[in-house]
């Protein structure tokens, strides 16, 4: 039972499906709206565009810009793209706040609580604060804080994230671990010094699925879900 | 009812009591550890000097230093004033954890547990965030974030606070509410657009209190306390 004061969680993916919930919610707003479209092909092309567009931050191609920022742009690119036409800002923005509003995979909730009462519990994601606190208040997520790649002005895998949560929090590196459902955000935590956590999503990106349907390394612990996580760590 | 989508707290005073629980925490140490010294005046002219350390910090006399570190200066300074000799540094180290450990007010648990389903409930205070997120642990605090001053390398009453945090969350000033006993901490939070909840604690400084036992403007809302704060915001 390794000994970490506080556990890290990725959070699109490991904590919420961000796929189902998306895929629900854009094809309800089109039944609604009467837009017939690929509305699952967008979800995909939309996740498509994350890691590229935080690729340009992270390079310096772009200024340091929050990721609801980098959504909504990629989002008026897609919906040309999938011929949608006629959207108002408006409703651009809600869809856009979609990403505000996912589903927790069934074993997150009771798993972060078990977790809360043995650690500091906190996302470290991508997602932009706002994001973080209106999607842990949608999904129930019992976070001690909320600690968004935002506060440090770098995406991950960027080392600044990782070394950036500890210190927030006042522990070494060796004192957190990260969760992940992602094999490289493992990697690039481990070599900051943190402990890991690997929790398969073999369902995340429903067919496309291409990696991560197993550790590929020896990481601190490897367990089934966040329940299973919770046993592992005693809680 | 004022319509706001975030609600934050000072805390030191507003939310805990910190007099009451260094008092308690210190003559207990000093009781275990054979020191007879005057613990509670220690407390008050620590808490002293807190104002004008960070004052330093906000003339730039001194690089951004976290309040934890402002608090351990202090001490050592004031356990030599105080007569106290002979302690080590991991003892320095817990007393100046004391701040980590505060109790609530009696109202504050309940009525921040009602605010959390109407607002977004943070604490916007000048303690860092680990400092924070232990005392919300230690206390209970139900926080949906911890927005701590040092987020922004700015202490109270410093405008980038305020307009820090209502940027964080994705809110305009005029969606989100200042709730602090201390009529100054209002009206910084106010110049910059914030909604406003005065709560007075008439006991914070104990026989020393001078100030705030009333409010001293029209503020959004006046309330007796948290519980009646939640009242008040129809929670």
């Amino acid at each position: 039972m390794p000994d970490v004061r506080a556990i890290l969680f990725d959070t699109f993916g490991t904590v919420v499906d961000w796929r189902a919930s998306l895929i629900e919610e854009l094809t309800a707003f089109g039944s609604a709206r009467g837009i017939a479209a690929d509305w699952t092909g967008l979800v995909d092309a939309w996740r498509g565009a994350y890691a590229p567009s935080m690729e340009r931050v992270r390079k310096g191609e772009l200024p340091w810009t929050i990721l609801d920022d980098l959504h909504r742009a990629s989002l008026e690119r897609l919906v040309v793209e999938f011929g949608i036409a006629g959207l108002i800002a408006a409703e651009l923005d809600h869809l856009n706040r979609g990403w505000h509003r996912l589903r927790p995979w069934p074993d997150a909730v009771p798993g972060l609580t078990r977790l809360k009462a043995r650690a500091i519990i906190a996302p470290l994601s991508n997602g932009n604060v706002s994001l973080l606190v209106n999607l842990a208040k949608y999904a129930g997520l019992p976070w001690d804080m909320v600690c968004a790649t935002e506060l440090f002005g770098h995406y991950k895998p960027d080392p600044e994230t990782y070394l950036g949560a500890a210190r927030l929090l006042g522990l070494a590196p060796s004192q957190v671990m990260m969760a992940a459902a992602h094999n490289g955000d493992l990697h690039a935590a481990r070599s900051c010094g943190l402990k890991t956590a690997f929790i398969p999503r073999p369902t995340e990106y429903g067919p496309h699925q291409d990696r991560d349907f197993a550790p590929d390394s020896d990481w601190t612990v490897i367990a089934a879900d966040i329940e299973d996580l919770a046993t592992k760590m005693g809680a």
